[in-house]
């Protein structure tokens, strides 16, 4: 299997992908060249996780795979205003986010390249991810969140084996801390390594296929750090390389208005994206000030004539009750897409096909799903 | 689709499957005459859902199927004193628990017949897939539960828009509360409803297709009512029948030594389950002082060759240390199974498969994971 190399987004330097490295000497973000094909007739019989996408994925020995089952999430539909919204159902991941894909392959080649402690920095499900993969593995871990999480992830942090500091201030706060960390120990982060986008990337092979290997109109996904949308964006890339599908669905990036540094970017015609100073939100996971690949995520949604919005939070709470009241049991956050897709769901044509990930379980925020009954907010 | 008649265990009198009642009128508990069989070539390309076994689930038509994606959970494998032990992770369930099996199959019957508002009693993980089942259905939904649940369970059954009733004293205070409503609504009872049973028995289905269409030799379950071993023992039955597998597995049904009227009863060699008093314990989803089914219990456990074991509270939190220390988020009732398959495994040859079924997740006991830290309680 061949492992690609690592090449860095701004000086171009390239350095072989068992290096224990995180990014560039210049400071760059680095990528991972490889540009694996697979065939879909390969498919058949085999489990239904993320690892069914075998070839595609970038670890070598199957010996290194870290797995708890992740992947191949429910896609189920609901009725809205006439029309019909897939809803592709990541909360229902081993530890309740779409971050399980990425923690499972970022874990699995820090596996393989012999790693034995990593660091993370998250707001909560990210942590969790690496946490619970990382115990899975054998690996010692460390997370940095900032103080103030739903202590149901925090919870979850420690209660997987992980050492957990929680860092006072704002999220840079958080980051500052993990950045000093990681001069000693390994960086297994979901912002900088793209090994976890070729987890996350699985995402929109599992769409495609789950629709009968077409591909939507229209993905719609709440950004953060937006390790979601270019790992769906990486994946759709993928499956169009392969022939498997003919075309890009439009990347519809939603971010809660009160912490929105790339719907502001996208709006003045930047390429990169000045930081923000943001105000709280109840969609905890998007609440990131300087997305890491922010301008990857910029291009990526341009190129596919995609969208970034933002959603103000009664919108937020609203898309909330709308998921609740259906039976799904998601997180706010992960209602930020949904409350997206709403905006732009009159103008779209009729026929066209729009998905929208859940990306967190609502077990996760036990106390904010307290504050509803009779699936509004109370 | 043959749907079946309903016929009382007690006095063998039938009624009209589409009839909406929930007992006989001798108070006895009804049980669904319905043997279906399946060929499992038909499979092949069907989306990964318990739906997936449509031939064998009693509902006529497939517009009254209500659906949020349960179903074909993963099954995994952890290593366990030299041992390989499979996990069955229905805690990754639509709300969490593998209660959205039976719920599913019983609100689509609900459905079927022309229920508008249903009444169910509940510790937690039922009450709240009743409650997300209706609201996906449009079906109005009352759930009563002792006071003192958990207030992530509670919270969720209200988020999901159902009305709740909590009630002081023992469990059976519930049970009395719940039997005085049914007396004017359809009672959707996990406990009484055969149908719950045609939704649980597709785990047996899901286990033997993912070990390649052979049976295990034990299954460890923990167990209340006992709709997931029931379940089980009726859905191994069917494939049995069918001729996809040569035996049914021995069922291990486990209940915490807090409450465990089943244990006490098989260990005296009783056919029916006296009441017990029951101690508190953290397994809150087995606290079940007098199980509808105890009978039916006992005599499915027997004809395996099963075993009914208790597990100590410090067994249950090993157990789920254990679990946890593994990557794996699950609640302590999840816990109990795997606790008592412990005591069995150095007495099981070598070359046996075993299955735990992880029966709810841990999110749902953000205050008890809480407790632990580094995978022990602290």
């Amino acid at each position: 299997m061949i492992n690609g190399f690592l090449t860095c987004t701004v000086c171009r330097r390239s350095f072989a992908s068992d290096e224990p490295r995180w990014r560039c000497d210049c400071g760059g973000i680095l990528d991972l060249d490889f540009a694996p094909g697979i065939d879909r007739r390969a498919l058949a019989g085999r489990p239904p996780t993320l690892w069914r996408y075998r070839e595609v994925l970038p670890i070598r020995d199957d010996a290194n795979i870290v797995s708890l089952g992740e992947g191949f999430t429910p896609l189920t539909a609901i009725e809205l205003e006439g029309r019909t919204v897939h809803l592709k159902l990541d909360h229902l991941s081993p530890t309740g986010s779409f971050k399980d894909r990425g923690a499972s392959v970022l874990v699995s080649h820090a596996k393989e390249i012999g790693i034995g402690h990593v660091v993370e920095d998250s707001s909560g499900n990210a942590g969790a991810a690496l946490a619970a993969y990382s115990a899975a593995a054998g690996i010692r871990c460390r997370i940095f969140a900032p103080a103030g999480c739903s202590p149901g992830k925090l919870a979850q942090i420690r209660a997987a084996g992980a050492a957990l500091t929680e860092v006072n201030g704002p999220r840079r706060e958080t980051t500052r801390a993990v950045l000093r960390a990681a001069e000693s120990t390994w960086y297994a982060s979901h912002g900088w390594s793209p090994y976890f986008l070729h987890g996350t990337k699985t995402c929109a092979y599992e769409i495609v296929e789950q629709l009968g290997w077409r591909a939507p109109d229209v993905l719609a996904v709440p950004v953060g750090n937006g390790t979601l949308l270019l790992g769906a964006h990486l994946g759709f890339g993928e499956l169009r390389a392969a022939g498997l599908i003919d075309r890009i669905p439009r990347l519809v990036a939603v971010q809660p208005a009160n912490c929105a540094p790339l719907h502001r970017a996208f709006m003045a015609g930047e390429t990169t994206v000045p930081e923000v100073e943001a105000s709280p939100t109840v969609a905890e996971g998007t609440a990131v000030d300087a997305p890491i690949r922010g301008a990857q995520i910029l291009a990526a949604v341009r190129a596919t004539g995609g969208v970034v919005l933002s959603v103000g939070e009664d919108e937020i709470l609203d898309a909330l009750s709308l998921l609740l009241g259906r039976g799904h049991c998601v997180e706010p956050t992960a209602a930020v897409g949904m409350a997206g897709l709403r905006n732009i769901l009159p103008g779209m044509d009729r026929d066209e096909v729009s998905v929208v990930v859940m990306t967190g379980h609502g077990l996760k925020a036990g106390e904010r799903l307290a504050g509803f009954r009779n699936g509004t907010p109370r």
